[in-house]
């Protein structure tokens, strides 16, 4: 089983890697970028048999691990 | 118009930051955890007006920025 998880900052939080991003492509003459966010993607093999149980271990390695709860937002996919 | 790239390493390369992840969520007692592997999404908000336009401006962003390509590959979707 996988799971793959999507970690980015909440709206309202300020992204500085997001804004260098952007401006460095208007730099590198790429005038159509109005702005730009970066987050992240995880992917985890589990040896997890059932999705529920899965999703539960999940959900409690982002509370604790893999997000940072007060500015980050995390949404999780399993797959068989 | 929106740009989602997600960029990860290609398939062979060593990912330190994914052992890293998984080394600890095991530490942490999470023992369904086999491996994890980590990349980046990156957001674009475009002034794009034309999709096929965007879908080249911005492979030419991934290949001269957003991603390394000697060990990254990169997935762009472009989304109205």
């Amino acid at each position: 089983m996988k799971a793959i998880i999507h970690v980015g900052l909440k709206p309202g939080v300020l992204d500085p890697q997001g804004r260098a991003i952007a401006r460095s492509l208007v730099d590198l003459g790429f005038n159509g970028v109005k702005d730009a966010r970066q987050g992240k993607v995880i992917e985890l093999d589990l040896t997890h048999a059932d999705k529920a149980a899965a999703q539960k271990d999940v959900t409690n390695m982002c509370e604790k691990l893999l997000a940072n709860t007060v500015i980050e937002s995390y949404r999780i996919t399993i797959e068989d």
